[in-house]
């Protein structure tokens, strides 16, 4: 494209300097960063064009010969990507100067093709077509890595079903849980997410209703509207839509709720995995690799870089996905404004969310579980976390309320002076006689106290894809 | 219940000033508002504690006869939710208050059955099915009303398939479409949405893990778990989870999600109700009810205040369901902060949303359409808005370009003089003895240019429920 | 007032079950909750509308008897709230019915009066200039706290300059740092926010354009504009806008960012707490209350309840706010939806700010700090923490990428082994002869790694208030 | 930089491609875009790093000549961005690899110098003072474009200060104002958010507080920590803060509220060009530029993009604001997470709020205003803008509500018949005799009902900036 640059913009000698990716870590150098890329989006937007083109020669509206001269000619390394967004302005969207420059591009070699560029079409077909086929690579992406996070935590839940470690509400102590069982937990939850994101890759759709939403612009060339749809939906590998959705933000709206999903599913993991590696619980590492997690000033630390990572995509999509569903509110046939603002929201979504992927992927697969440090946890209260346990069970020697207020004193002094539960419960003259001493040692072991949490390791184990919670 | 509010804190008086419905108009006096007042949210805490007990009945290990006691006694109208709101400072949640009430009522009746209330539970089981209990019933609501305002679309998309107007795109007249065409828009969106809050509805969940997902207290009072949960489920008519969710909160980011989408279909409607209705545009005016729409200040008004009342809940419902997917990111077995932030912005989503839905079942289903105000509009611009038509039609006959040029020059003139497109066509010198004057107003006329609209209404209709977009 | 709820909508018998403060108990019973209660808006509606009533007598435009005759009558007891608040459907405001209301009441006791209610004026001066009411109301005690939590931290920085605990960065020791200095930060971030709330409080102007902006109503009536301003802003306390701000929404937007600030400041405060009070670290404990913090299951918990509900606000205020500075995109001069959309998001915001600072009060003026639980956990690394410290002392003598490289040595000796660095200094090779043990046991105290915290909190707190941060 | 990218990501060649503003028009191009690059940022943490060391230059710690190296060798074009951003995943920020590159450029120059780069340093000291500076620059830009669209708002309100159009709420004419009104209240807007900007730019801090916010790797090579900080500001030309603030982020809540603010004003600004620019209403027209607004398809249209670009920026901003006030709840000494999650979020609001105030000023110094259309739309309903004058003007002949019911039935009459309202009025029953056919068509003069719109327009241009609204 050999546009100028319009007046008043500066154009940038070297744009790649806008964004390589250093303020991101989560998506820097991962996959789905070049995924959806500038290059890719504007390749996308080629391909779509090109489609259009061959769907609307399997019509025979169009020669096949200027069919093939466009789709020739569609390749990204041949327009100047930085022009063209800067062009973009002119327009407020960057397809009216792709169509032109496209339209040079094939004229130079087929000028009779070159009049069939973007027939009949308008720019929000391209854009949104475009914007369906990078979703398109970026979930497929992110579901592979789904699926490998998914993997590595049954690994782990299987390996640590009967791992007792202390369960903590509110920041403290409460039952004993075991390991597997959050592994689990967190499998499940990636596992409710991947179903979600499934289902929208499944019904991404093209997007192609002409200027106003009607098709006329294809049916004045002579295009049976279904027919074209389906043979444009046939050229993309994408779906059908039930009608052109310009201001029907359906697949929009579904694609945020979907990466809000996984994004918060992952990010449940990550605080999970810093909660458990504060040094003064150190029941978990991060995978070590030489150089990795250190710190500029301190040698001793091995910082939970990758759980940092995820956490900081996970505080971002929200309200980015927020952005899309607030955007469903687009006026009349086209938005001026509510359309525009969706592109780079749609675009952190999808890489924040699938660097965060990825990104659990190397996490999940290289945790370090510490049994030993779960252990010496669970022995810090001296028992206390089995006090609801013994309220349970000494309630019937006692009375409920009078074996709550033996526990909530016994559990007092146990805080106080570190000796364990048991040796304070055999002291306790309301249990004189009525207990053994080594009953009550085997009520106050945290692994006697487990419930169901293997049996629920086992059987959420067993669903090899589920979308229960 | 008797107990005292805490210290600092001041019980007034006459609670129910805090929310009568002042600032939040759109669910004023609808029927969700009620569904998910503190009286409901109280009454399915109840129902989920007596729920519980059956459960537990059925596996034998309560009395039939206690958790009938509880059953009986589970009823908001005896306890005092005032009392109870403020006491769950205490605990940062209501439900250890209310069983402490619970007990009480039922110790006043049956002193053994008081033993066996919450046996073996925690607060976020009977918080988060009663969560679930409450969203159900206004789920259930919302599809009532949703379906009602699909009808009332399907209804204006029929009439009004082939009624004219202008399409509008970036806030300017763009090509015909048909009003009919914008209606199966809405449904469409509408119906999408309808369809994700079913599969919501559908799959709502029993909250049951005890004091931190393991199912331990119940299970040291001797209950199957797997079969536990499934009678609590029977009982209450909710879904068997895969796990315990306190800190998987896929049932929460489902709802906010069906919820944001639901509340930008009605948004979208009502964004274009206001477009069409403006004092300039008048293409459609809003049901008429005396006294309805009128100003403070202004006689002459008749404001599109269901409009208003629908898109002022658009406009929260992403920020609230943005803060649910946040919390998402749920520490441990259970969050300090997290979970608790979750309860007021569920609420909101329900009731924004479900009184949004309510509103729009009035606002489609006496929508006033203004054809004739349609036809004016259409001839604005003396026939520029079939210029796209144009430029196709004389491609043939001068190139595309020439044609796009000439369009260019002619539409400016129209828009200067007020004189129709046909009238500055035939006298374009380039089109003379090319084109007959009957050609050219045939050419110009906006109903000859309506694409596909009519059969995308027709095939559009034909889908009764569809997800598609 | 009598007028019967409009067709479709039930009234609600008990409409105080709407909101009791059960899912919000942050706010629940304390101060503020009343203070932007639906009453306390309905009251502060009346007020404008007497205000108005004054102020034009002042101008000589209402007689005074029929000034006095509005302000005797404006009482929010004396009307219905609930029937007004699902009134407002009608008018998508509860102004218009307000007016209709109050009119017949001062009618009922002085006919000619009646003619002098809400002159001139327009639903949104009167609901603008109550929600600024409101406001002020609702800021006021928002201060009165912020002070008490920033006198309350005052105290603890000054306590505990010294006192030193493991600075923690990513989840980990770093190196060491005074709670002081925490506690002095905490204060430093209050009272940043409430120097910025204090700022947007004397700024809280009245609203007065009438039906478009332009003072129309008023100054047909007979009003000079600017005096009329003048004595409403003197009748209400409130400050003098620089034009009517029906759409620009500057004073919202003002609140917005002031609550934000100061919830993410309390929240700060939350998060640290609850670190703090982890089973593990056990540096902190709430104020014990009776009955406080305990669970319905756990007789040994004592749950951080406060913080757990500052942080259940501060998870919520941004969004929120976001809300609000979304609604600055009011079109025209009076936006159909985004005026509309404010009015619940500013009353959560102030009850939630509002009840969290309330809460931090009572939080921060009885913590438990526990020195000794800090000095263990300093020794839980063995020294670790103070190895930035040591690179900087053995780079003169090894070089600094030496030093580094053992410090990463021996302080992954000590992670496995558990015995303190000092120890495996001192048996390095590379130290051998050119440092001595006990220098090496000096360099591995932390207490004398401080920098400059004690320092840091001196400075601070001579600072009485202070926007830096 | 040398260093291989880790294992598992793939580097690009050719990273340009990830963002050259394709998918963000509004900033595309302009100077913010440039001044907040990856590049801009880098350069801006070298900065940081070179000031650092002049400053311990300055205290006497750093050797002058070292100072001097380091300065030289800082200069972001020697290292390599990509491979930096790339690498920042093993540490979860840049600055660790960038110390290293640095370090080795310094070296092979200086050897001995290298040993003082990022001496006692941590890299939030230099991330967060490089944000700072980046961030000035950007203000500074937006502070420059934000004064000329305030002057040409200005010269707006002026020029059309008695010129007459519709006022409109709720989308319906209500009642006159004039367009210099409009254009006051859009610069006081812009005002009023440039006053928050301006305050933010003024009081940016540098951070430094070293590895936990004690200073202590400063102190303990020997720094004054307040003379320290004193020359660090002095050298950067930044703030010196309270405290460290690594977890106390009042600089990035600030940064967030007045961006917010900024935002919204523009965008306000926007949604009314699109209004009043609708075809149906034609007052306003954006400003010529050859090929500006055209569309991909439709030769008749000249869109309003530039409106369309800031309204994009002013839906996105709110939202990524709260991510910055989210993550003010920033725990312990640093976040795993929360600060990691700022950067994008930051950079975005800095350019697309300064990306639409660069727009704006095309927006407002070439808006075409059209009186000749504000004049035929104040004559569309006949009279029925000036009901509310009638109503006053009638009350003391009929009685308030007489008037009232006999506007409301002719306001209705001539909306149907289309003839004035005044004749409407003379010929009605109840006036008949009572008021001259002269006086009734002066009272429907939409010029005559302005109320005080010039004066407010006066007095608001006598401000030259305000902070009121």
């Amino acid at each position: 494209m050999n546009d100028r640059s319009p007046a008043g913009t500066s154009p940038d000698p070297a744009p790649h300097t806008l964004d390589a990716g250093l303020l991101s870590p989560v998506r820097a150098g991962t996959p789905v960063e070049l995924a959806v890329s500038d290059t890719a989006w504007l390749q996308a937007m080629l391909d779509a064009e090109a489609a259009l083109a061959r769907a609307q020669a399997a019509l025979g509206l169009v020669p096949p010969s200027a069919a093939e001269a466009i789709t020739e000619a569609a390749r990204a390394e041949r327009l100047d990507l930085r022009a063209l967004a800067v062009h973009a302005r002119e327009s407020a969207n960057p397809v009216v100067g792709l169509v032109g420059a496209l339209t040079r591009t094939v004229a130079a070699v087929d000028p009779e093709a070159a009049a069939y560029v973007h027939r009949g079409s308008t720019s929000q077909d391209i854009f949104d077509t475009a914007a369906m086929l990078v979703s398109r690579d970026a979930l497929r992406l992110l579901r592979a890595d789904l699926a490998r996070v998914a993997d590595a935590l049954a690994g782990l839940a299987l390996e640590h079903r009967d791992t007792v470690l202390p369960g903590r509400t509110l920041a403290l102590h409460a039952v004993p849980t075991t390991f597997g069982l959050k592994a689990a937990g967190w499998r499940q939850s990636v596992l409710a997410a991947d179903t979600r994101v499934a289902a929208v890759l499944a019904a991404l759709p093209v997007s192609l209703g002409g200027a106003a939403g009607t098709l006329a612009g294809y049916t004045e060339h002579g295009a049976d509207p279904e027919r074209l749809v389906a043979e444009f939906a046939a050229e993309t590998g994408l779906g059908i839509p039930g009608l052109p959705w310009h201001t029907l933000r359906t697949p929009l709206a579904d694609l945020a709720a979907a990466l809000a999903h996984c994004a918060g599913a992952l990010g449940k993991l990550a605080v999970d995995v810093q909660s458990l590696t504060r040094t003064e619980v150190g029941e978990v590492v991060e995978p070590y690799v030489p150089g990795r997690g250190s710190s500029s000033a301190m040698p001793q630390k091995r910082n939970p870089v990758l759980a940092t990572l995820i956490r900081s995509a996970a505080l971002q999509v929200p309200a980015l996905a927020g952005v899309l569903n607030q955007c469903m509110l687009s006026e009349d046939e086209r938005s001026g404004g509510a359309w525009h603002a969706e592109w780079q929201p749609l675009r952190e979504c999808l890489r924040l969310t699938g660097g965060a992927a990825h990104t659990a992927v190397e996490l999940t697969e290289g945790l370090v579980v510490r049994p030993e440090r779960m252990r010496a946890n669970l022995r810090l209260t001296g028992g206390a976390i089995v006090a609801e346990r013994l309220v349970a069970a000494l309630a019937p020697l006692l009375g409920k309320a009078a074996a709550r207020e033996l526990l909530t004193r016994v559990t007092g002094a146990a805080d106080r002076d570190r000796r364990p539960l048991a040796e304070h419960l055999e002291a306790a003259p309301e249990l004189a006689g009525r207990i053994s001493a080594d009953e009550l040692r085997r009520l106050c072991d945290p692994a006697g106290y487990l419930g169901d949490a293997p049996g629920l390791v086992t059987r959420s184990l067993r669903s090899a894809t589920t979308s229960d919670c």
